[in-house]
């Protein structure tokens, strides 16, 4: 189907690697794994995305109930929640969603794709599960060596009052966002048109937006907003200002607010040399007042993270961003018969992004994935030993050793050594007629035609123990 | 919805040790994982099941493509074979299918639930792929420890015989079938008649297939039906016996059919110690001529496995195939535009019964899984300590280890070692206003309540490495 694709054995190898990463960050941070079904009633997704609802896959009227695809893993696991009236949790849910979007496959956007969600759900003092969720995307940008990244941080409650006291009217808020959210990809001046032409703000109220939301920087910033004489005497922003300022005294803790590495701005010289003078020193987490976010339910901090483009970084357009998330205190209650909240805070991993940009990097190494984990090839150099290559194998596989043979009764030797130089199998065990007769097994180094010869069968395991530590 | 359920942390601790399992076994031999899409085109899976066809769950038409949800691996693993003219291939995949069927969740029937699979395609000799099928699954069930098994084979070509000599006309071929795999839960008398009375056959023909379809053995019954006057005269049994052999003579040489164990069987003593002397011998591999499996597309061998069942097993009820499969030469080419075969077989792992009796196994034992894979949780013993824990876990974290903490700015110490009791968390490091004026850390075993004192921070890691030794 259209924008779905096959995962071929080389993509599932690479995809194994950066899951077997996420989640080990997950279960390091303490949280348990949980599955929902990929079918939900169509009436628990209606109503949670916004415009993008149209976008929920329906499935046919079977008799029964009305199904349809999740559209996300934040919406089933507030239903999982209120349904088993769960009010404390911390969980990971890695699974597949479905989006009827348009496909742009070349840049990793698909139809079905995978998201790896890790929560926390509970009542529980300010901050201190944010600051956590902020530490783990820090953890897995950095463990996965993509490059520098900056991860972007806001308040829905700020915007609010910056939009308050801007002039915006509430029922206006969420389409101002919507723009706000385009300013990492349009300049502000388009921005402005779009919201006095299409959103119909006033061009003051617009001007007066401008200047906020153009704001970035550090612990300093917040310092001069929750002065701001406007700003500080709406409640929403005095709120979101102060978590922001307990949010970032953790980060600081967790030590990765005062980390900085030299990056590239957008203007960098070409030449290396002067790129060696221009280097400069970025943050790798900044308070950005231009970040809003496009879903409906989120209540107070946001975040967002991007890669920071390199010379050297293979891509050929600008990926956007590898992992976002953000708290939600009111979805919980929304499945809730009495409506009980239940606060969550979370984050996702574009793991279908960073997958195509370590695709990319691992296409210009040059470097061959192996698809499979075969440790050796059970091969015979003449006919008449099928016998001999079943029993070995046999043996191989009964201690744990990973083994392959050729399906065939009298394989050419030459055809049993090709077929480990193709699939990188690193070791040949060759079984002869001498071999039979002497009681051993002749093994080969595939690349360095090395040879030992070891006693048959007893040994074997312990051989192999040795070899795994050299 | 209906027939579907939500995976909590201890099913997925359960799970994840399952799938583990299944696929060291699955990479032991080689195999190289791929995923395809849940949804496919409709006209993809139509005609593929025969009658259980009308269990596939269709996607409502949004404009674009009629989709459908997969109903199995196999047939997807047909389509990707053809569709990327790929003519050899050692597979597994893991991933869930979808039936409309009716749920039977006690069972472990659900309609959204996990297939394990793995297929050998490609022109090879004969049975030495086959014969590497029935070694994974004998692999398999005895490395998951669920008590004695046996897998019965068959192959369709023998059955095609057998029904030919008795007078089956080959239109009622597929119908006949079905009646004769329900010899496991029926007996032969009520086979008969429902193949007399409802698929219309002579009563004379049912009582020739019955003396036929009630034998089971092993290679001493092969010999004896290659010297059947009739059947060795029809050329698809021959051809059938032959590989059987083959098959058999590889089996033994992969040391599985051989061995027998202690077994019990229908009409066993009640006493313990009538079962000591009634206690006999039941092969593991067994040529059973009453198997032979519903889904159209096999061509040549089939099995399925069934768990013996015992006294102290835990099963209220027999729960049935726990994997099954078999030779599928025609599929591909089904899918191949100019219908190019490549032969097939393989075995599908029915985890989802797995599960279950390991679920109830588990239960049975009192034994408490854990959900989380914590190490430690960071405490404090009074108040206004949160930057020392925060900068211990940030520690922690960054050295790999899993650590936890209460989100509460002054949580009392008794809540934090309570909650050490309920996760199942076996250290808990402690860090007060002595052990911060000390630049130590007290690190207590929960169990014992024994404690160190470590040199806070640098040699945390350390002292963890140690402890994982111990």
């Amino acid at each position: 189907p259209q924008g779905t694709r096959d995962q071929r054995p080389a993509h599932m190898a690479l995809r194994e690697h950066l899951f077997a990463a996420v989640v080990a960050c997950f279960k390091r941070h303490g949280a348990a794994a949980i599955d929902t079904p990929a079918l939900e009633l169509r009436e628990t997704l209606m109503g949670k995305y916004g415009e993008s609802g149209k976008l929920i896959y329906e499935l046919r009227e079977q008799g029964g109930e009305l199904l349809a695809l999740r559209y996300d893993l934040t919406v089933p696991f507030a239903r999982y929640l209120a349904m088993n009236k769960i009010t404390t949790m911390k969980r990971y849910h890695i699974a597949k969603v479905y989006r009827r979007d348009s496909p742009a496959t070349s840049r990793g956007r698909y139809r079905e794709f995978y998201q790896c969600d890790f929560d926390i759900a509970g009542h529980f003092d300010p901050m201190i599960p944010d600051a956590e969720c902020l530490k783990i995307v820090h953890e897995i940008l950095s463990e996965l060596k993509l490059g520098d990244f900056l991860i972007k941080v806001n308040d829905r409650r700020v915007l609010h009052g910056v939009f308050a006291i801007c002039g915006v009217p509430d029922s206006k808020f969420i389409s101002t966002c919507s723009s706000v959210d385009k300013l990492d990809k349009m300049p502000w001046e388009d921005v402005r048109s779009e919201m006095v032409t299409e959103k119909g703000l006033s061009p003051e109220a617009a001007d007066r937006i401008g200047e906020y939301v153009r704001l970035h920087g550090g612990a300093e910033l917040i310092e001069q907003l929750l002065q701001d004489p406007k700003l500080s005497q709406n409640k929403l922003a005095k709120e979101g200002l102060g978590d922001m300022k307990l949010l970032f005294e953790y980060l600081t803790l967790f030590g990765i607010t005062g980390k900085v590495r030299r990056c590239w701005g957008q203007e960098e010289p070409r030449a290396p040399q002067l790129r060696v003078l221009m280097g400069f020193c970025v943050p790798q987490i900044c308070f950005d007042l231009s970040l809003a976010r496009g879903l409906d339910y989120y209540t107070g901090v946001i975040f967002e993270a991007v890669l920071v483009q390199q010379e050297n970084d293979h891509m050929e357009e600008p990926v956007g961003s590898v992992a976002g998330g953000g708290r939600y205190d009111g979805l919980v209650g929304m499945f809730d018969p009495k409506g009980r909240k239940v606060p969550c805070v979370g984050v996702s991993i574009g793991i279908e992004r960073i997958f195509s940009i370590v695709e990319r990097m691992v296409k210009a190494s040059g470097e061959k994935v192996r698809v499979t984990e075969t440790q050796v090839l059970v091969a015979t150099p003449h006919k008449h030993l099928l016998t001999a290559r079943l029993k070995l194998i046999s043996e191989l596989w009964d201690a744990g050793i990973k083994a392959e043979m050729l399906y065939k009764k009298d394989p050419k030797l030459l055809k049993q050594l090709q077929y480990c130089e193709d699939t990188g199998i690193p070791l040949v065990a060759i079984i002869g007629e001498q071999e039979l007769t002497d009681g051993v097994v002749k093994l080969r180094v595939v690349t360095t035609r090395e040879e030992v010869r070891i006693t048959f069968y007893t040994r074997i395991q312990k051989c192999f123990d040795n070899l795994e530590k050299v």
